[in-house]
């Protein structure tokens, strides 16, 4: 899916919502254990029942890894089953030398056609450089993550100039353009996505940490928006496990519609209409 | 396993030889196409002619991914083959936040015993602290690695202190003990190992980068070796694929044999026998 497309879909369904598929099989409704893959009939009415309030899907390749082959098959069921008007995120956190990039970038961009892949910096360009070379595939570069953690080395400043995750994308905003490239940005830290907006006016951002982890949906949208709104926000847990029982299809399309309608008030202030280019 | 079995088993062998299963279907010989798992076939092969002179094992999870559940069940099937007496790496350099770094955990630790998996730094230690938490098991964190993209990040100064890398370990060694904590420092940076054992003596490290990346076997061991060794040098490539022809397995061998007898050379000048403690 490129730019354009993304953006379109954005206007169209007045959401820029990210469901995440952490589809952990300890925590989906009991009465599904009774299928042979249980965690892919949950995902399939999630699916069902979020579709027409996000506009993206991102499972987190751990919650699939965590069951083996068996694991690994849900998650294949899963890309395939999830429409193609829905950009789609396998958050892997992969990174590694140039080779064994290129082996993880075929894993989702081919054998899955994932539209994106998260990718963890430390290891620089050439750890990075093979994802970007699938035609109209991105990489969702780590920059300033959501958890405590964060704070242990991001936060700190490198070569006496900038905090590390900001040399990241400063770094990585040679690396390639706003057309095959976004950055994760915690939800968690709203006072730093003016300056983040400074250093990447044009590109998307991947803002997890909205919801259970305790992001303000709001603020978010007030610091880190631009001009094609350039924010996709996610929500795993307070949306797909807001229910435990039989209606957790129901509850969960209650949850995404509800962000859908806050974020629809959000663009309509902005003055974002289904004509804008 | 522990510190001390791994410790014993390197003066069994006289070997402190990981040898990498970066096994790209692409690359294996022709002739083992005819079999259900061609992959599978080659690793047997692989393991069978070089067990007697490695340590440990460390498949590359990227190479099994980019065959998708297939590739998961390849490598589910590896690490059962692999003999108890050998140190087993899941080389999946994973690290998200607590709750997925749990399921990455269960997948490696749980699911396919393995003894250990890379885990990177840039989270932080909510993202590293999960896997810390299984018995018998190990980190192997990080630090600096073989590639050139190193320099991007890993060797600029954190904090206007220490390089990033250097500060990685000094944090990371608040966390945990040398009983299940290593860092990966690549081959190709054997002037750093000085300072790498003076901020961690006790440690052992994961050395790639000897063979196709250049790094050189003798400079590492005079500089990196501790008390108990404290090495564990992979080669992946320059084993492997040393022949792709129906000898492949043999050449393996002799390649790794020729590993271990400058292993048990160097093992010998620092006095390092049997009795050892």
């Amino acid at each position: 899916m490129t730019r354009q497309q993304l953006f379109q879909q954005i206007l169209q369904k007045r959401s820029y919502l990210c469901v995440g598929l952490d589809s952990d099989i300890t925590r989906i409704p009991k009465h599904l254990l009774k299928y042979d893959d249980p965690v892919f009939e949950f995902n399939k009415q999630i699916i069902d029942a979020t579709k027409d309030y996000c506009v993206a899907y991102k499972p987190n390749t751990a919650f699939y890894e965590s069951r083996g082959s068996n694991g690994w098959r849900c998650l294949e069921k899963t890309i395939e089953y999830i429409p193609d008007t829905h950009f789609t995120i396998a958050d892997a956190k992969r990174g590694d030398i140039g080779n064994t990039s290129t082996q993880y970038a075929k894993a989702f961009f081919e054998n899955m056609n994932f539209d994106s892949v998260t990718v963890a910096p430390y290891m620089g360009i050439d750890s990075v450089a093979p994802f970007l070379e699938f035609e109209n595939k991105w990489v969702i570069l780590l920059a300033l993550t959501s958890n405590k953690g964060s704070q242990d080395f991001q936060y700190k400043d490198l070569d006496d100039e900038f905090p590390l995750f900001e040399k990241v994308m400063r770094v990585a905003q040679k690396w390639s353009t706003s057309e095959n490239l976004m950055y994760v940005v915690g939800a968690t830290h709203p006072e730093r996505f003016k300056k983040i907006r400074e250093i990447a006016p044009d590109h998307f951002l991947l803002v997890p940490g909205v919801g259970a982890q305790g992001g303000d949906l709001q603020k978010i949208s007030e610091y880190g928006m631009n001009h094609q709104v350039g924010l996709l926000v996610n929500s795993s847990r307070s949306i797909i496990f807001a229910s435990d029982g039989e209606d957790f299809a129901e509850v969960a399309g209650e949850k995404a519609k509800a962000y859908q309608l806050e974020m629809a008030g959000i663009l309509e202030e902005k003055e974002f209409s289904q004509s804008t280019r």
